[in-house]
Parts: C-alpha cells; sequence; structure tokens
C-alpha cells in the first residue's frame, strides 16, 4: 500500500512539475523566433475580404511551411492609437517560423500561386516586415 | 490495493486531461484580445535605443495598465520580406490587453510621461495601430 501511495504522490508531482513548466513555456515561447508579417496598409478604395484571408489564404501558405511554422496569426485593423490618424493597416497577417531561410526556401516555390491568390481577397500591394521577437 | 491503483489512474487521466485543455488554451489565448502596436518606422538617420526599450520604456508603460494587460511583445525589425524594400520598421512593440477603453483610460493620465520618455531611445514618432486578433 506505501508503494500505490508513494506512486500516486509522485503521479501528482510530475502532473505539477509538467503543468508549470508548460506555463512557463507558454510565457516565453516566442522569444528567438522570427515574424513574417505580410501587412496590408488602408488607404480610400481598398477591399479586404477577412473570411476568404482566414479560411482560405492563411491556410494554404501555412501548409507550404512544414514543421518550420510554430503558428500563424491573423489581425484585423480598428483604428490609429492616434486621435484624427487614419487606421494604419486594414489587417495583418504573421508567420512565427524558427528559420528565416527555411522558411525563404518554402515559400519560393509557390510565389506565383500565393501571389495569384491575392486578387481573390484584396487589391492592397501588402509591405512584409521580417522581424525578430525579443521580449 | 485497488483503490490505490484507481486513485492513481485517476490521478493520470486528471494530469493528462488538464495538460491538454492548456495546450489548447495556448494556441487559441490570443483570440479575441486588443492589440495595441506601437511602430517605430525606419528611415535615414533614424536611431532606436533597443536595450533602453526593453529594460525601461515597456516596462513603464506595462505597469500603467494594471490586470487589463495580458502580456506584451518587443520585436526588432531585421528586413523587409521583399527583395529589394528598405526595412519597414525599426521596431514595434505591442500590448495585448482585454478592453481598448481600459487601455486608454489607464494610459491618458500618463500621456506627457511616456512622451517624454521616448527622446531616451529613438527620435522615430511612431505610427499605432489598435487591432483585434482575430485567428
Amino acid at each position: 500500500m506505501k508503494l500505490e501511495l508513494l506512486a500516486s504522490f509522485f503521479l501528482l508531482t510530475t502532473c505539477f512539475t509538467a503543468f508549470s513548466q508548460e506555463k512557463q513555456d507558454t510565457a516565453v515561447a516566442d522569444k528567438g523566433l522570427i515574424k513574417v508579417s505580410v501587412m496590408y496598409p488602408y488607404a480610400e478604395g481598398k477591399t479586404f475580404n477577412m473570411e476568404y484571408y482566414v479560411t482560405k489564404h492563411m491556410p494554404m501558405v501555412a501548409a507550404f511551411l512544414g514543421a518550420n511554422l510554430v503558428k500563424y496569426t491573423i489581425e484585423k485593423g480598428l483604428a490609429s492609437g492616434i486621435p484624427n490618424q487614419p487606421l494604419p493597416f486594414m489587417a495583418i497577417g504573421t508567420f512565427y517560423v524558427k528559420s528565416l531561410s527555411d522558411y525563404q526556401a518554402a515559400i519560393a516555390p509557390h510565389g506565383d500561386a500565393i501571389r495569384a491568390d491575392f486578387q481573390n481577397y484584396t487589391n492592397i500591394i501588402p509591405i512584409i516586415l521580417v522581424s525578430e521577437v525579443v521580449n
């Protein structure tokens, strides 16, 4: 019986240890990753179909990236944070990857397909920022 | 002895359930949050002291936000993702908050102190994007 109690205690300890480790990993998980942010500037007459972007375009590109892709995010621009300034970006799609060169190698053969899909959801020419998560 | 085995099994199941729940929470944790992204455009002659920004400015602003702040991130611009294009942004600091109005109310009384601190790390006038995490 002592053995079983010990086993229970061991399992419980393992559980809590794994749990707190997981929480810690979450907090610092992005640090050091490379972000490729595809930013769609707002301007008069520009359109952006968020539903197509979320359900079709981003999953298509994400599928090209394999295990190098840690996660991707999509955000919808709401306003400028400075009063009386225009909205800077209508939308931003961001790929968090481990390696920029692996990202570039994976995307290169699909560049034409990705660009051809733009017209299905927007008439904006995006800017692309490559950055590193420092904190 | 049967009881202890049962208890061990229960603990193990609880552990795995809690663990997988945590992983799921991590993946979708940001969805629906408001991002306030302070973006520092690159241009010839512009400077940005990342060390001061990471150790002094961002922690100061974060401390004003209280429980409304879920997390904040800092990224360092590396390059444009489009060949032969200039770097779009030297740095971006982002606050993930639950409520935009609570953010604005918390920041308002400290606006002068925040702006006065800019000169300690940069000569860039930032643009600010308010956006919603949709995915």
